[in-house]
């Protein structure tokens, strides 16, 4: 008897898939106010290895963790007019608090850039105290009108990083430090995600950032998503924050900053990045759990010999667990775990056993074979590695198959429905954008022919991305 | 030459002597919106390595994190009575978003409690889904009309765990649980401070509990500082947000439900329980940093021979940083690192290492010991455990020296104005704790004679822990 399907096909309906998976696989639940998300446990568990990950990395580039505060006066978001006008109508407002109405209002922070400024310029004296290297994880709101769970919340949880340099070289150097050392490195490497890394144009770029670079990935309806930003700020926020530095002549010199950041909406773009009809898929570098050993039945010594495959598993590092719970049926418990898109699946059960074998289920391919139970452990260790890299040159291959190099705007448009087209940016500028955005197609990214980073807009033979996004 | 000292004594003026340490060792600077906090990287880092053992401890509980929205309807505040009249005077209000008034004004949660137990009551079904573990890390804010860095703070950050169950029994046990291996276990074996742990009053205890257990600290200056609570809520909650189960035979039952947090009050009581005139003393197992290898001047092979020793001790897993801006004077950079409390100095010079020798300090005792440099590393490892031993037997005796055991309420009241005092229970209750607030004096906890938790204040020959406090 085949079962109806759980979810929404994704050729049917990819929307509606995403909705059913985040439901289904109890990632996320829409909170009680408007546009707002509970992250539910195994949601927050990828979340936090996220941010385990991206941490370390963090840390390995030199910058320190701190903490600023939530409220911040209203007055502060009309110093820099350019980023009022990028923000205000997203902002949260506190106007009563203590049982009265306040003196001046407090804005929610929509990100903390202004209020980090400020103290940067207090703690930066001299050239000494330079680099200064922040960063922060924390809780940000900004007002959303069509909200979708991780993608696009009213509150989100990010990290948002905030340098201070002596020099234009240093700032510039730092943001490329970040884009490839931390959120490339991270995402190629953990995630599976071939992101394509670039800079945006003069239209994309971030309100005050002399250049905005970008991680582009490819989810699994061809549309794209930015994944993380580095923005190299020049000397645009240090002017209006007052961050100078003496240098070693006992001259006052203006800082080069920097800021940057990744957000819950990493979650997102893993569920799209792998996901299948029947859920999502979590790479093994990624994954909280990355076996499941499954009890069939807790018969002639089933139970036993699954606890031992388990603790087998926990003794050489690898995330397992057992998942004893017989009351409920096998095949409901074995679609969960596959909803879920834990990357192996141990099943122990007595009628194999007999034979001396037990069933071993690899995630990402569907692929089932019988092992002798006392390799079990050792052969679920060594596929990590494998699926870890097979998922990768899956989503490479996809995006590759999905990305068509062309000659013309209209070529472009054609390809940006369902996929990335690379396009001669000299036949997108003046006016190209605007001409593309009519197809609800923007550019992602610019890259240099050889795939490397412009240092500019204007440099000759440049490529760019274009795709429709979320 | 004497230097004049950086900080006011503690025995001149204890709170002042706390806003000098706190500025001064670079933990945390007044946020710009009234009562916020900017926690430093150096006071973050203590956090999140307090955060890094909790969360540990919390696990091995099986608890599980989550994330709920930082915003709240309002009308969740007037679902029960009792919990409002708590709250509502600290309550921060969001009256305008996306640019306009919202028709329901939304509160910056104080705590996440009537949220959770919505969602609870949703995702419990069946006894099958009991226990119900959850915990989350997240910023709560409270309106404070006398903010205080760390210690009292509009904004504040922590973690509050939420639990429901199927009987009084196991609610009853799990909230004792986390009081024993959470709490008590890491503040006594990672922060070496002896909190007392006990009952609170029906007076003290949090609307809405059947019973509040805390764990109480004796800071420098005799008062004391609730560490952290955990609340068995009994039915309470459970019938004002409907979390119902049915049970083995199809009947619906109300839940049993707790709650517990700690939050970055914890850095304050750190600070408070082990600093001297010189700065903060972090125990080791803390100590983001364990070692500071401090090079005095980089001539005659000084600078190669403290990166030798830094990297042996990272090598075994020591946390250890080399400090080699030999740029500012030795003096200076060692009364930064005493003051920031790092347990072990190691000063690397030419001088003495020609003649073979390193100097080791202790930051608790000032203990300094000429030591052949190639032991170096071998010799400061091996002095953390003994160092973290020595704080708590510190802690431990100050704690119990200014402990009095009184027979009257006038003993108490002046035992009570820089220690602690026992007192029997049966010569508080009935008119007692009234008495004892005019001198600002409040009973702290309830224990049995044995030490042990009361199961209800009517139990005979209790004794109460009565103190000042933070």
């Amino acid at each position: 008897m085949a079962k109806a399907p759980i979810l929404t096909p994704q050729a049917e309906d990819f929307p509606r898939w995403y909705q059913d998976v985040v439901a289904k696989a109890e990632l996320a639940d829409n909170g009680p106010a408007r546009g707002t998300m509970v992250v539910r446990p195994y949601g927050y568990a990828l979340w936090e290895r996220m941010q385990a990950e991206v941490d370390q990395r963090i840390k390995a580039a030199g910058a320190e963790n701190l903490y600023f505060p939530l409220f911040i006066p209203q007055s502060y978001f009309t110093r820099e007019a350019e980023h009022v006008e990028g923000f205000s109508p997203e902002l949260a407002v506190v106007t009563h608090a203590g049982g009265k109405e306040l003196e001046e209002p407090l804005v929610v922070r929509p990100t903390s850039e202004t209020v980090i400024g400020e103290y940067m310029g207090k703690w930066v004296q001299s050239y000494r105290d330079l680099p200064l290297l922040l960063n922060q994880w924390a809780n940000v709101v900004r007002w959303e009108l069509r909200p979708r769970l991780f993608l696009r919340t009213t509150e989100f949880l990010w990290q948002e990083g905030h340098t201070a340099h002596a020099t234009a070289e240093e700032s510039d150097a730092y943001a490329k430090q970040i884009l490839r050392d931390v959120y490339q490195d991270f995402m190629v490497n953990v995630l599976a995600i071939p992101v394509v890394p670039g800079r945006k144009t003069a239209a994309e770029r971030f309100a005050g950032a002399v250049n905005t670079l970008t991680v582009e990935a490819m989810m699994g309806d061809g549309k794209a998503l930015q994944m993380g930003t580095s923005h190299d700020l020049g000397q645009n926020f240090a002017k209006v924050f007052d961050i100078t530095y003496l240098d070693d002549q006992g001259d006052s010199q203006l800082c080069h900053t920097t800021s940057w950041g990744v957000t819950t909406r990493m979650v997102g773009g893993l569920i799209m990045a792998h996901g299948d009809d029947r859920g999502i898929v979590v790479p093994p570098a990624l994954a909280p759990t990355q076996v499941v050993v499954l009890l069939v039945r807790d018969e002639d010594g089933a139970g036993e010999a699954a606890e031992a495959i388990t603790r087998e598993l926990q003794g050489v590092g690898v995330r397992a667990r057992l998942d004893a719970q017989v009351a409920t049926s096998f095949g409901r418990r074995a679609t969960d775990w596959e909803l879920k898109g834990i990357p192996v699946r141990i099943e122990v059960g007595p009628r194999d056993l007999k034979e001396g074998t037990v069933t071993l289920v690899r995630r990402d391919t569907g692929e089932k074979v019988a092992v002798p139970a006392a390799e079990a452990a050792r052969r679920a260790e060594a596929l990590l590695p494998a699926i870890q890299a097979d998922l990768l040159a899956a989503a490479t291959r996809r995006r590759d198959e999905r990305t068509a190099d062309v000659a013309s705007l209209e070529e472009a448009v054609e390809a940006g429905q369902d996929g990335f087209a690379r396009v001669p940016w000299d036949l997108v500028r003046d006016g190209g954008e605007a001409r593309l955005a009519q197809d609800a197609i923007t550019v992602r990214c610019l890259q240099r022919p050889d795939g490397s980073l412009p240092d500019s807009e204007d440099e000759p033979d440049l490529v760019a991305y274009v795709a429709r996004s979320y």
